[in-house]
């Protein structure tokens, strides 16, 4: 009876998909579901010591237990002996030849379905070039554009280029997150009944939107494990919201990666986007950068962080990512109008590389006094500020600018593949100088990472430490003391010998916190020469 | 209209609730609900550029922007008109004395409602004494009990002399976390249709179970909100479903704290039980401790971790959290049968202080060779197992046995109310002995907490590293290098001069580990000179 039913649905599917592919276009189908109703615990016992077992939340347990009571030993053998082990096994203990020929050959079997084992579908995708959507940055920091707008146009050519592979999912956020040029060459998927003001709904779309973020993560896993490609973009703060399911996909992916028949399959890319910085209508419900802190509690070799400092970096990152197998990878890039800091040659290379010393940012000539490091797009806006402020007021002081893109090159290399050597990290961080280190979130992180480093005590973490409101951009930074004036006091603080000879120029980086803090009080918006600032060397 | 039909409908709830008061019993009532749809951005401008707004999905986004155009002017205006400020303020700008006559006065105003304003209604709990259920533990690490099970029969007395304020909230876990004593004097909350087979069910039941983690979060939220009190109880790592919601509920205590006028309300206690070391049949998929993590990124005000040795340890930080207000208490607490080590005097002082040396398990007389620290109640048997170890085979060695309770002691005391400071810091772990950590959750963690102390450098911390399966608990802790043979073996590593003298010791140990990993693989258990193990002195 089963098999007639199955026989049933499975004519039912292909004639849905059937006339669907006939008539060109797909509607909204009743997909036939198999409903099959059985005791919990059945075949099991039916009943032990006078209570009953089978069909009861009992069975969930474990139905009959100690054995040293007779009576529980005849209902365990009473049970075992129903299946009929005699007539399954010969006297060897084979199975019977009859049984054995029953199950499916080779890759009917279920495991070795490529359906199942969705690697041995998986096709690389067409990418287009990424550097072919560059933007200008020839002059460091004097040009901005919108990070994620710009990954919209790469996003787009590589939909139009794999239209039955990659699919874009998010919870109703992808014009939010500024990638709606997606929407020139595809749609939002829905079936069901449309309004004459409805906005790139087809029933064919590659967008797939929808306000969970569990949908969304469930949907692009299943679509990864039968072997195709995507992208999650989700508030920063609501993929929290996913942990959980992170996690399991995490544990998958690892578990996997030790069976050797397993294929690899594509890697789950999610894009953090309107991340904790730049909240300025939502406010403190939106601010929350701990995915990252979760992500980095699973096993290094499935983990990827990357943090893009500006736009051409967020195509060198994401056009990796895309290509790249068997990984989580998580992308935190800002929506808003920002700076570029690197040409799109740079930018391949500083992402490459995962770290580095920005030399057109930096004047030490070999050992500097501090070293200015930072990761995340608004943290490294204020680190260049901020060297910027010292250049003008301590211009004596070395400053070397380190950028951070790739956070899993802070580990060690024996904890992660990625980890710098110590001789490399030194070699960046300096054996004895002090570090200011702005980085996009929870400032504990960056301790974690490099607790080991020789240079660790002498590094000074600023990040989100859950201040937050509806407010300005600069305030915000202001409340966490991530921003410019702060760290420009923060090397006071710490490079020996600057205390009592740069007081006039701490004592003015306060005022300036002041005096920006009220601007933003009486304007409601942030003062020009924070909002325009550009590197003006 | 509107009020008539809210007339009605209160109409309506008082007769359901009159009459199940007047039956002395609920039954599953349709409750009346009010469905008002409007159309989206209503009142606000119907078109702009000759696109529809009001009633779209344009009207989610800024409806009217760029006011340097005219015509976006002039509908501003229209649009802002439209309310008739004339006839709403008078000359001087005030709200007409008709209409400030309106709006309810004293508590009938929605923020001053005590509905709204929990804490105004709520009452403290009537606590049993918590001594009376203590477990004997006269000589340390000899006897065994189930903590959360005793915890059980606390919370039992707990639901009975509080039955109107009081609730369980858990996903079918009730039983599974061996809190079932509580079934004694109340039954689970559920209104549906019974069967025979069911086990304490009552449209009345003080214990709410639901497998979905987000209900149980959701309820108990609500509950705390109305001036209640309650506890979570929760498998450790699906914990981690709620994370967003967690999130949510400490950044609204968060600012609370800060609000006048907000009366406090009663803490949100999750027991986190079934945990990582002691998932012996559901293996890795419910191995995470991860949920620490993500509570410790919130502010140091709001939120408490509590790790509990043994059971009288349990139930004094229980006492404890149930008397407290307006933080998130976490509880990690073992379910399985393991060993006492402080009597209820001891624990009470140890966890008051929530953090101390075990004299009765240390043998050094002022400054120790190295210091075994623990927290969580494998991680403490482990450490204790192995000081006994060294004891055995390093007779000379001076050991000092640290216990944490209260994660927060770690953090400086400029981080968290509850750090110590520098100087009790330094007292328990000295500045210059090694310290070998055994934490229960991520190791990196302890590095967190711990990096700005002076002895940081000589700290070495094991923990869980994403290493798990469906094995035996001493496999588990063997697989994640926390066990009682490599802990002696990290402290060879580690004491300066001990490495070539306890090369014999040494080895034993790694071989201890090999035949222990292959007693499991013969015997589907650990061998019993490790389940049985008791604190020999």
């Amino acid at each position: 009876r089963m098999a007639a039913l199955l026989d049933l649905v499975m004519d039912q599917v292909q004639e849905i998909q059937g006339s669907a592919r006939k008539r060109g276009r797909a509607t909204r189908p009743q997909w036939p579901m198999i409903v099959l109703r059985s005791p919990k615990g059945w075949t099991g016992p039916r009943e032990v010591d006078g209570l009953p077992v089978e069909g009861t939340w009992r069975a969930h347990q474990v139905p009959v237990d100690n054995m040293t009571n007779p009576e529980h030993l005849r209902i365990l053998e009473q049970w075992l002996r129903s299946y009929h082990a005699e007539e399954l096994f010969d006297d060897k203990g084979a199975l019977v030849a009859e049984l054995a020929a029953l199950p499916p050959k080779g890759q009917r079997r279920m495991s070795a379905n490529p359906h199942a084992n969705g690697g041995e579908l998986l096709q690389a995708l067409r990418l287009p070039d990424f550097r072919e959507y560059a933007v200008k940055a020839d002059k460091p920091g004097t040009t901005f554009d919108e990070a994620t707008k710009v990954l919209g146009a790469f996003l787009r050519d590589v939909i139009a280029k794999n239209p039955r592979n990659f699919r874009l999912m998010g919870p109703d956020e992808t014009a939010s997150n500024r990638l709606s040029a997606v929407f020139d060459v595809t749609d939002r998927d829905w079936l069901a009944e449309m309004l004459p003001t409805d906005d790139h709904l087809a029933p064919d779309g590659r967008v797939m939107e929808v306000l969970s973020e569990h949908l969304c993560q469930g949907w692009l896993e299943g679509y990864l494990l039968t072997g195709r490609h995507g992208m999650f973009n989700c508030y920063e703060a609501f993929t929290h919201i996913v942990d959980a399911m992170f996690n399991q996909h995490a544990k998958w992916l690892e578990v996997t990666n030790r069976l050797p028949w397993r294929r690899p399959i594509a890697s789950f890319n999610y894009l953090l986007s309107s991340h904790v910085w730049r909240q300025d209508h939502n406010g403190f419900t939106h601010q929350d950068p701990g995915f990252i802190d979760v992500v980095m509690n699973k096993k290094a070799e499935v983990v990827r962080v990357y943090l893009a400092p500006d736009t051409n970096c967020l195509l060198s990152i994401a056009d990796h990512c895309l290509r790249s197998r068997q990984y989580v990878n998580v992308i935190v890039a800002g929506k808003q109008r920002s700076l570029n800091y690197l040409s799109m040659e740079d930018a391949i290379v500083h992402c490459t590389r995962g770290i580095g010393i920005w030399d057109w940012a930096s004047n030490d000539t070999g050992e500097p006094d501090v070293v200015m490091a930072c990761a995340g797009d608004i943290p490294t806006l204020e680190a260049l500020a901020a060297t910027d402020l010292i250049r003008q007021h301590l211009p004596d002081l070395k400053v070397r600018v380190v950028n951070v893109v790739d956070l899993m090159t802070l580990q060690p290399q024996t904890e992660h593949p990625h980890g710098l050597s110590d001789a490399e990290f030194d070699a960046l961080f300096t054996t004895s100088r002090p570090v200011i280190f702005a980085y996009h979130g929870y400032p504990w992180l960056i301790h974690r990472l490099c607790y080991r480093r020789r240079n660790h005590a002498n590094m000074h973490v600023r990040g989100y430490k859950e201040e937050g409101t509806t407010t300005t951009p600069f305030d915000m930074v202001m409340l966490n003391d991530l921003d410019r004036f702060h760290l420009v006091m923060d090397v006071i603080d710490r490079v020996p010998g600057l205390g009592s000879r740069a007081g006039h120029v701490r004592q003015r980086m306060m005022d300036e916190r002041l005096r920006h803090r009220q601007y933003t009080r009486d304007h409601g918006e942030d003062e020009p020469d924070v909002r325009d600032w550009t590197w003006p060397y």
